[in-house]
C-alpha cells in the first residue's frame, strides 16, 4: 500500500552532519519565483541531493526528461556545506493538488526541518499584483515579530498594497508550522505580475536571500535570463502599442 | 503526523470553571453577519481567549497581521464571565473547504460544547435574500420546537420566504449535532443581500442576541459602522439612479 | 469522533421480524421520480419508520421543517407488513456529494439489505431524456439477466435510446453491490425531461412497481399532482406558442 | 465495509503459471487509443479473463450491457499464453475520478505486476495534439534510458513537439511505480487529435506493440474500423469545405 507521503534520504546523507542548517524552500508557485531562486542557488553552489519526497497529493502524472525517460513527481532535498554555513534546499515539481494535502505536506516539510535541527527556514515565492512591475520589490513575512527588523535591513519591505491577504501553500503554511515547533521562518516574495515565469523578480529575491544567508552566488546567468525576458516583454508591449496606434489611425 | 483537527486550551482556562455556559458561534459566512456580531461582543465584553482550533479543513494559507507576521488559520474559543452569566464564544478565520470537513468540524464544535457542559448554543449567520434589504429582520431556527416561542418573543421571525431551504455549514450543522447530544441550540440569521459584509444586519442580530442571553453590550460602534455602510450604499444607489436618468435623457 | 456513516434502528424495530422482505430505494435523483414514488407508497401504505442513516457524505447543511426546527440530513428506513408481504423502504434527503461517498453509501445500503435478509431490491429513478415526454415509459435494468422477462411482462421496456449509458448513484450501484451479495435487484426508471420534478413519470413507475411487488396503492393523489403539473406545463407551452405567434405576426 | 480497491482472481487462474510475463495496460484515455489496442489484442488472441479490480475511485455508476443487465465498473485482468510467450492485459471501464485515486490505483496495478513476476510493462495511450493528424506517429516514453534504443528500432519516436509535458494517469504513473520496483516499463502513445475515438492512431500502436512483444495479431478488423472512421472524418471535412465555399459564394 502506497504511503500518502514518503520521505527517503540517500546513502550519501549518512556521512553528512548538518549543524544548525538553514532550510530554503522554493517549490512551484506564482511566477515560479521561488523555484527559480532555489534551483539557481542549488546549481550555482553545486549543492548535493540528499533525499526525495513522493506523495499522492502531487499531480497524478509522470515527468518526462528530454530523452523520454519518465519519473514520478517529486520534491527534492539538497544540502550545501561551506565551512560552518550549512544550507538545506527543498525544491520540486509540484505542490499539493488538494487543500488538505497542502496542510499535510507543509507539516511534513517542517517535521523534516525539525529532525535535521534546522534553525531557520526561508520560504520563497512570488507576490502576484496583476500587472507588469517595473521595479519589483521583495515583500516579507515572518513567523515571529522580532525577525522583521533584520529582514527589513536587507531591503525587504513589509508594505503590501492588498491588506490582510494571506500566503497560500507551502511558502505560507511552513511559517505557521515552524512557529509551532519553535523554528524561525521568513517568507520572501518577489513582486510579479502573476501571469509569467518571472526571472526579473527572482533576481531581486536572490540578492536579498544570499545577503541574509551569507553566501555568495554569482547572479550572472539569472540576470541574463531576466534581461532576455525583459526584452521579450518589451517587444510584446511595443508590438501592442504599434498595433493600437495603427488601429487609431485606421479609425481616425 | 498532523491531526485533522487539533483543539488546545490555554493555561488560563484551567482556573476557569464555566457553570452552565452558553456558547455563541460566529464563524465566517453570508454577509459575515455572525462573525461581526460574535467578534463585536468579544471585544465589548472583553472576553478572554481560552483556546484554539486548527484543522486541515481550513483554507491552506497563513494569515498575515498588519506587521507581516504570519500564523496558521484558526478558530478561537473565548470565555466571558459576569456573576452567574457564563458565555463561551467560537469565532475564527474559516469554515471548512470540503463538504465532509463541514460535518467533522461541526461535530467537533459540539463535542467541545458537551465537554464544557454548555446548556445552550446560539449559532449566528446571515440569511441571503439576493437584494438590498431596508429593514433586515432576524430569522430563527431551533433544534427543538419548544424553543421557538421564547425566540419569537425576542422579536425573531420564523417566516422564511424561501420554503424548505436549509442552513449550510457550522451554523446549521451544530443545531443538528447539538440535538443528538441533548443540547438546546438556536440559529439567528440576519437578513442580508449576500453580496456585502453587512453590519446593518449584524446590529439587529446583536440586539436580539444580547436580549436573549441577558448581557448588556453597547452597540454604538457597530451602529456607527452600519451607518457608514448605509451611507456608502445610498451613495452607490443614488449614483446608479442618476446614471440611469442620464441614459434615459440621452435616449429620449 | 463522528462516523462516516451511522445506521441506527428504532426501538420499535426490535419486535418486527421481516421475512423475505423486499427493499424499495427512492432517494433523490433525476426528476425526483424515485423519491416521489417511494415516499408516496410509504404515505399511502402507512409504513412505519424503523431507522435512520446519517453520513458525512451528505450535503453539509441542516433541513428546516415548516416551523423552523432543524435536523441533520438523513436517509430513512421504513417497514410495511401486510400478511406475508414485507417491504422495507429507503428514502431520504440526499445522496452523496462525492464520488467515493456514492460507493461507500451504496455498499452500506446493500449491507443493510443483507442483514435484514432482503430477497429482492427495487431501486427507483428518473431516466433523463432532455425534452418533455408525452407518454413516459418505464425503463428497466436488472442485476441478473433472468430477471428481465418478469419485469418486461409488467410493462417495463429495456429499450434505451442512448446506448451504453450507465445509471449513476445509489439506484445503479446498489444493483452492482446486490449482485456481489447474491441479492436480486431491479432498477425502474421513469422517462422524464430531467428539468422538473416529474409526478407524471412517477405515476407510471408506481403502477409498474405496485404490480411487481403485489401491493395495492391508491394512485389518486399522485395522479392529481401529475394532472396539476401537466396543466401547468401545458400552460407554459401554450404561453410560449402564443408568444411565438405574436413574434411571427410582428415580423410578418 | 467496502475496500478502496479490491483485486480478485478467478478460479481458472490457479492452474496458470505465468513465466516472465509482460503486462499490457490499455485503460480509457485520450482518443481511447490504449483501450482500443489492448481490447483488440485480447479479442484477437482470445486471451482469458483471470481477474477483476473494483474501486471506489471509479465513476460512481453501473455499466449496462445491451440487455439492460447492470454491473459495477471494473478493471479486468486477462492472460494469454502461447509457448513461452506469456502476456497479461489490464483493461477496464474507468481510471480514477480523483487525483489521489490515480496514485493509489497505479501503485496497485504495479503491485499486481510485481506479484505476478512481470518482467516488462507496456502502457498504452493517446498523445493529444489538438488537431487532426494525417500520419499519426507512435511516441514513446521509458522508465529506464537503456530501453529507448530497442523501442526506437521498432519505429517509435521520442520527439515530442510539446517540451516537458508529462503523461497523466495510469499510463504514466505505472512507469514511475514500476521503476521503483525494478520492473522495466514502456509507454506507447499514438498521436491523435484528442477529440475523437481514434482507431487510426490505434492501428499504428498495435503494429509497433505486436512487433515489440513478438506476437502476431491480424489487424484487419481494426484497420477496417480505422478506414470507416477516416471516411467519416473526410466526409465531415469535405462537408465543411463545401459549406465554406457556399458561404463565400453567397458573400461574394
Amino acid at each position: 500500500m502506497i504511503e500518502d507521503i514518503a520521505v527517503s534520504y540517500f546513502e550519501n546523507f549518512k556521512v553528512k552532519h548538518p549543524v544548525d542548517p538553514i532550510l530554503i524552500e522554493g517549490l512551484p508557485g506564482i511566477g515560479q519565483v521561488g523555484k527559480l531562486v532555489a534551483e539557481y542557488m542549488i546549481h550555482e553552489l553545486n549543492a548535493e541531493k540528499i533525499g526525495e519526497i513522493n506523495s499522492i497529493y502531487f499531480s497524478p502524472q509522470v515527468i518526462l526528461d528530454e530523452n523520454g525517460t519518465a519519473r514520478l513527481p517529486r520534491n527534492d532535498l539538497y544540502f550545501y556545506e561551506s565551512g560552518d554555513r550549512h544550507i538545506l534546499f527543498l525544491v520540486g515539481d509540484f505542490q499539493s493538488t488538494s487543500n488538505e494535502g497542502h496542510y499535510i505536506l507543509a507539516d511534513q516539510y517542517v517535521e523534516i526541518a525539525a529532525e535535521l535541527h534546522v534553525k531557520r527556514i526561508y520560504t520563497l515565492g512570488g507576490f502576484g499584483v496583476g500587472h507588469l512591475v517595473d521595479l519589483p520589490r521583495v515583500i516579507g513575512a515572518v513567523n515571529r515579530p522580532e525577525l522583521r527588523e533584520e529582514i527589513e535591513t536587507a531591503g525587504v519591505t513589509f508594505e503590501r498594497d492588498q491588506q490582510g491577504s494571506g500566503i497560500v501553500g507551502a511558502a505560507g503554511l511552513m511559517l505557521g508550522f515552524a512557529a509551532a515547533r519553535g523554528i524561525d521562518a521568513i517568507c520572501l516574495m518577489g513582486e510579479t505580475s502573476g501571469y509569467l515565469v518571472d526571472p526579473m523578480s527572482a533576481t531581486n529575491v536572490l540578492a536579498v536571500l544570499t545577503q541574509l544567508v551569507g553566501v555568495t552566488v554569482d547572479p550572472t546567468q539569472l540576470n541574463a535570463k531576466a534581461s532576455e525576458m525583459e526584452k521579450a516583454i518589451e517587444g510584446l508591449v511595443e508590438g501592442e502599442r504599434l498595433q493600437r496606434e495603427e488601429e487609431l489611425t485606421y479609425i481616425g
